[in-house]
């Protein structure tokens, strides 16, 4: 009765988490979601009734002019005609799995890679080539190799403080896998929601700003920036790949929010503002990653391996021990804990059970240390062998 | 390179048009745009930072109450937890494509239909049985035929002034459908964004509230009785569609704009204020409505055959030749006249090209008459026999 795509949906784990994120007597780790504290004082103004009519599909001129200003100065060859305005950068992921993915298509992807762009690429019938993502970003060889052995449609890549990983890939391997792509003309989907979210002014420059030949697509978003619940992201992309785009924009949801767009048209105007809210996100969130890391330290030493993300939102975990966590979340929601299996970010989820992810920039930083207690005290009662092994 | 979808994709009929539609210059009956004068004191609120944060897939669970309680109060049997909140119906229709459509699938339509439904059923490669729509409703021998001889995955039908011919199902019409869908069993997409717009007080009762085994899935939206820039749309369905759906619209976009959520609860909340704004709408387009008649009777006759809408958004005219009029829109732009022409509406063009929609709620009701005197001219110009046949 239902199409055959329908066999390969998934998509509980991140519902599941985020209705923990919600319960106020739990301490969550789970989610990717933004502190409160980002939001005091967030300020909205909605110009009069421009914002009620049906919009473009590409969306609003002014604003795909003030993304294309940001993403020149990420060194990104794109003017606004290039720039589409979507529904979150979920949207973009969708509409580049409508774009190049039926069932068979083989994709590129890191190693672990983001949960929800897995799922969507798999709906759609993706086959998937991982790649090994070391500290210092993707092997670069594994991806010549493939490359060279494979029809692969497209990479999918978030170079900046991945989620999971918090991984950011250095500057010499972005410009490395670049030519590797340009050699190979292969597309690249370059996710990045997180680039500004960056605590330590490491080099976030975009893989596609360095390509010479290879086709690419940026994924961006405002819900790391402003607010998530605005729901509002954007693309650009090569010329070439624009028309289908927003053609599947306009049979996906017609336009996106335009109430969104006006709200989001006033703080990308003034690059001061911006520029203020960055920096205070950057302030709140740095303090919270650094009490994470020290919590770490006194709870995780011994059970598990990780290293201190530059940016983004999580702290990745390798639990010293190859036995599964999946009976572990019920344990610690027992005792008001939630954390994120590390399972659903891999194709093949096995190799996936030994990492947790921990979201450091919603909880409240009161809590982190007493949360990370427990949640190591529960690890301790169900791996036992795990300390005494070290 | 492309997935193989692309070579289906189409769209820019619609998008030139809706260009066309913010030239202050042109007089647009081509668009389906509410009127400018429907947001004149149109106030929306927006909670404090409520909705900044990520949000559940299926929407505000308030909102999908308001809506249950809307579809309920129409005879629907549902619930909440089979509301889910979507970005704008349009949203619900690619939904439902990717529950239900892969290449080759078969799914009955109106002959015409709503243009962006097919386009989207066409890109994930549905084959089209259409069957004929009589003045009140669809021919229900014909249904009943298809379905016992094609293995057919749903229908889907606008029973409510229908876009683009306006029509609106008898009630007895709507009761013969259902048996029909019940003896077959047969899946019910019932896209319902125009029965609020009812001009003349007849029955709108959904289809779906006549089912008593078949499965259905019911589209709704607030563009047209708020505003269509919140992209705010909603979905009630079959309890064993929702978990599919739900898991779909997370792969989308995670969840609808939050903002429009809140600005929306508070509208429905308030159902006495809901009430005075509908009734406020139907008064505003059953005058524009009103005046077209009149000036279609005074520039058209002899040239075309139309009925006058009951309700919803538009006329829907016959040319009395089979001329195509794909050429007559250039002519009219450089007067200053845009209007919609009939083919999109239809899976095989050729049937529609005699064809052409006119919205009456968009252009101001002062330029309606100049306008459709223009049209009526620079056809007679383009199809002189027309007359003389008369």
């Amino acid at each position: 009765m239902y199409a055959s795509r329908i066999s390969r949906l998934t998509g509980s784990v991140a519902r599941e988490i985020l209705s923990h994120a919600n319960n106020k007597d739990i301490i969550s780790f789970a989610g990717g979601l933004p502190g409160p504290e980002a939001f005091e004082g967030l300020e909205v103004s909605i110009e009069g009734t421009g914002s009620f009519q049906y919009g473009p599909s590409e969306g609003d001129q002014r604003l795909r002019a003030c993304f294309a200003k940001r993403f020149q100065e990420k060194g990104i060859d794109c003017d606004y005609s290039q720039v589409l305005i979507t529904s979150g950068a979920q949207q973009g992921i969708d509409l580049v799995s409508k774009l190049f993915i039926e069932p068979g298509t083989h994709v590129v992807l890191e190693k672990p890679t983001y949960l929800a762009a897995l799922q969507c690429f798999a709906l759609f019938g993706a086959s998937f080539e991982s790649i090994s993502l070391n500290a210092d970003g993707l092997d670069v060889d594994e991806l010549d190799e493939v490359l060279g052995s494979k029809d692969i449609r497209f990479v999918y890549l978030s170079p900046s403080f991945q989620n999971p990983s918090g991984i950011c890939y250095k500057l010499e391997k972005r410009k490395a896998i670049a030519e590797v792509l340009d050699r190979h003309e292969a597309v690249l989907i370059e996710d990045d929601p997180y680039s500004e979210l960056n605590y330590a002014g490491v080099a976030t420059d975009p893989i596609c700003s360095f390509l010479k030949r290879a086709q690419w697509v940026y994924l961006s978003t405002v819900s790391k920036i402003l607010a998530p619940g605005l729901r509002l992201g954007c693309l650009a992309c090569s010329e070439a790949f624009f028309p289908y785009l927003l053609k599947l924009k306009q049979a996906s949801d017609l336009h996106s929010n335009r109430l969104s767009e006006a709200i989001v048209l006033n703080w990308l105007e003034d690059e001061a503002m911006m520029q203020a809210r960055i920096s205070e996100l950057r302030s709140i969130y740095r303090a919270k990653r650094d009490v994470m890391a020290e919590s770490l330290d006194r709870h995780f030493t011994g059970l598990a391996d990780w290293d201190i993300p530059k940016g983004g939102l999580f702290f990745w975990l390798r639990l010293k021990s190859t036995a599964s966590i999946r009976d572990l979340l019920q344990c610690t929601l027992e005792r008001g804990v939630a954390f994120m299996r590390g399972d659903p970010f891999f194709p093949q989820s096995e190799i996936g059970a030994g990492y947790l992810r921990l979201n450091f920039s919603n909880p409240p930083i009161e809590s982190i240390d007493s949360g990370l207690k427990t949640l190591g005290e529960e690890i301790r009662l169900m791996f036992p062998v795990l300390e005494k092994s070290n």
